[in-house]
């Protein structure tokens, strides 16, 4: 028996090897395409499929690709040729809520806002929230300890989880964690495995904590500054004064024409287009009012022209955030976009700015970015014009914008920061990874995969390059 | 040469064989002696200095045992027979503080409090909040991802670090994490040897996250319940309520009562004495007094008699949190302590307790107890009284009592929890560790135990037992 044979006799109807499908689980919203095509999908149900799948792909010695809602930004989950691919986003029961201890076990297909509007009976919320939150699953939250909009308050998705149950590579169940708040007893594997994109095994369950819903109003306000620097300065001065904002997103005009474009005039009304940049900013809490006016005053100091605050939230607020969250969309209008995403200490964004700047004048690519000012992450955007004559299996983002994209992460790491603050390596940055972590991590790293996966079947060719 | 002799040669004066100093390392704060006698007593105060040990020690197969002020409470880091004592105390200097990027560099020798009165001048504070913040270090609370008063709020240790720099086992560095707010290249090695109790790696520098103090005021009350059953219901219900004290500490009557005796009646004047319980609440922040004003009302419905409230904060509130950090020298008063850390879903708390005075009354040993009731983390404390005819030799913790903590730590995982919510395993709970974490996950644990230290001489003993 072949191994497709040995899955389809012992999952029966959960396997599939049509073409099409196949060919489907090839991309993710990076738009990276895995070349060749993976073997076969199987589309878990259960705990048992999983580690029958794993057992057999371990008989075989085949690779394994964990596959969600491909929400993706780094060609992490990709179906490569010759893998098997997984998808478990038919896991997807919310298995339990606790509101008295503040948690909720899920599968790993549950959608983040799905977990989210059900722990919101209880008062209740899962703070991880990807701009993505609409449609990810919190299996891949968890995957690339997926970070959002509210990480400088509130923390990334490694905060907010609790335990694990795992499926090894030999189809054994590991559970880490626990029920608690606290508890040291043993090494972090929960820790560990969060962010390790499904190269150490597949999630299964995982225990999350759920956060009391913060009391208080949200106050949004918005303010417009001449140049960018200006902004990132200024965003950089709300932290150093102590304030900590739920939300602060910064918008450069590049970013905010296309935004404009996309959502039209009734839409962006009153924000700066194609001149200078846009940050806006939520505050929240029982002081919330107060802590937006201190942060308006920052602001003005700053050279900021404070344009927009909505004491009430309601519309206004909703409007603003459905800007920042229509960038993505924008973009992709224009053509596949490169979506990078390098974080670097707050104090040091603007700098990072004026390199994003550089990089573009020298390249003659246009750059527009949108960041996560509150946590001096900023994803630069490389638009990639649609273009038909593009030979079949030539690479959607040419080598020249790699190159742009190299200096940019260089350009991070100079600065103290890091080539992903919450996308992941993926098979899209796993070149620049040991210049970022150093040969002795690198080598940690490899052998900790090495314990997990001795025969190298997870999701080879994620993070570390395959080995030739 | 001796590995001694190699040792002297090489770093001269920092070099102890004086048998008076090297019999002081065998002991921490649980009171546990190590057996034999160590090698040699190394303070170090450099990074050149650490990296010269662990060289010398792989050359001559020796055990490193890391030492920071010697305060833990699980005999982890005692001076084993035979072993070098690394003390990196003397490494104790603030290397950098960023106020715009809220983090601090510092060495592992710094004491908790002294950085927090270094970030204080900067609005800020380190979080991690142990009750041995006077003289605990920062690297002993991150090598046992200390936790503390305030972890339900605020976090544990974990959530404090950024980045570490860490000697291996064959003197070469490693650097992991970043000076930025998210980043997830690669696994999470930071994570990793947070909490992992200096058998993976000496922790000689610390990049780790400071907060802003939180703005408001800070509003204290107390409430005293009938018994424990009921203000530990109590407690839970707070959090039920979704409210979130920054502290919320509970002690039974037996642990007040010694309190009383060794603070005296001025200091404990309006507490319950031998009957009841007493649960020491404090919120902040902007919406503290509405806060503390919710949970009052809460705590009178669930059948408490709140007695003191005191929305300036200041003397009464200084009082209360003095008669709970009194806990651990009042008990100690009274012979050795062995004090217990089982960590437990908040809404099982009740219940622990209810299996505490089971254990107690079956064994007949009293057990005085105080909790972080936010976290569901008890401290159930077994005082042996002094016994000068105990021969030399003999262990200070009888057998029969360790009967009685392994029955705990098992009503604990029972619950849903641990058996060590912040002390960590070291040397007194390893013979448990497999019983929690399930054979599994300790398989793994050991092996990435070995990729870190293949020749086994980082801390052996510590966590996992030796192997025989």
């Amino acid at each position: 028996m072949t191994a497709v044979e040995r899955l389809q006799s012992e999952l029966g109807s959960i396997v599939s090897i049509d073409p099409v499908e196949l060919a489907a689980t090839r991309t993710d919203k990076s738009g990276w395409v895995a070349p060749g095509m993976p073997l076969a999908l199987v589309r878990a149900t259960s705990v048992p499929e999983v580690q029958a799948v794993l057992r057999i792909a371990t008989e075989f010695r085949i690779p394994v690709v964990t596959r969600g809602t491909g929400t993706g930004l780094s060609g992490g989950a990709c179906g490569t040729d010759g893998s098997i691919v997984l998808n478990v986003r038919g896991m997807n029961r919310i298995l339990e809520i606790r509101p008295e201890d503040e948690l909720a076990v899920v599968e790993p297909g549950v959608i983040n806002q799905h977990l989210n509007d059900a722990l919101a009976e209880h008062g209740l919320w899962f703070a991880p929230d990807p701009a993505s939150k609409g449609f990810a699953s919190v299996g891949g939250n968890i995957a690339t300890n997926a970070g959002g909009l509210l990480c400088a308050k509130y923390g990334v998705t490694r905060e907010a989880v609790l335990a694990l149950t795992v499926v090894l590579a030999d189809g054994r169940l590991l559970k880490t964690g626990r029920r608690t708040v606290k508890g040291v007893t043993g090494y972090d594997l929960t820790a560990l495995l969060t962010g390790s994109e499904g190269t150490l095994g597949v999630i299964v369950e995982a225990t999350v904590r759920a956060r009391a819903i913060t009391a208080g109003e949200t106050v949004t306000l918005g303010a417009v500054f001449p140049d960018v620097a200006l902004a990132a300065a200024a965003s950089a001065l709300i932290t150093a004064s102590r304030l900590c904002p739920a939300v602060m997103e910064l918008i450069d005009s590049a970013a905010l024409a296309m935004i404009a474009a996309y959502l039209g005039p009734d839409q962006t009304a009153g924000l700066p287009i194609d001149r200078g940049a846009f940050l806006l900013l939520q505050t929240d809490g029982p002081g919330a009012l107060a802590e937006a006016e201190q942060a308006a005053a920052v602001l003005r100091a700053a050279g900021g022209e404070v344009r927009l605050a909505d004491a009430a939230g309601g519309a206004t607020a909703d409007r603003l955030l459905a800007v920042r969250r229509a960038a993505h969309p924008a973009l992709a209008a224009h053509g596949e976009v490169l979506i990078e995403d390098v974080c670097v200490p707050r104090s040091r964004m603007a700098e990072m700015f004026e390199r994003i700047a550089e990089i573009s004048a020298r390249t003659g690519v246009p750059i527009p970015t949108v960041a996560h000012a509150g946590d001096g992450n900023l994803h630069p955007n490389f638009v990639i014009p649609a273009d038909p004559g593009r030979p079949a299996g030539d690479p959607v983002v040419p080598e020249a914008i790699w190159e742009a994209a190299g200096e940019l992460f260089r350009a991070a790491l100079k600065l103290g920061g890091t080539l992903t603050g919450e996308h992941g390596v993926g098979v899209l940055k796993r070149r620049w990874l040991a210049e970022e972590v150093g040969d002795t991590s690198f080598d940690l790293q490899r052998q900790i995969k090495s314990v997990f996966d001795p025969l190298g079947i997870l999701n080879p060719g994620t993070m570390f390059a395959p080995v030739s």
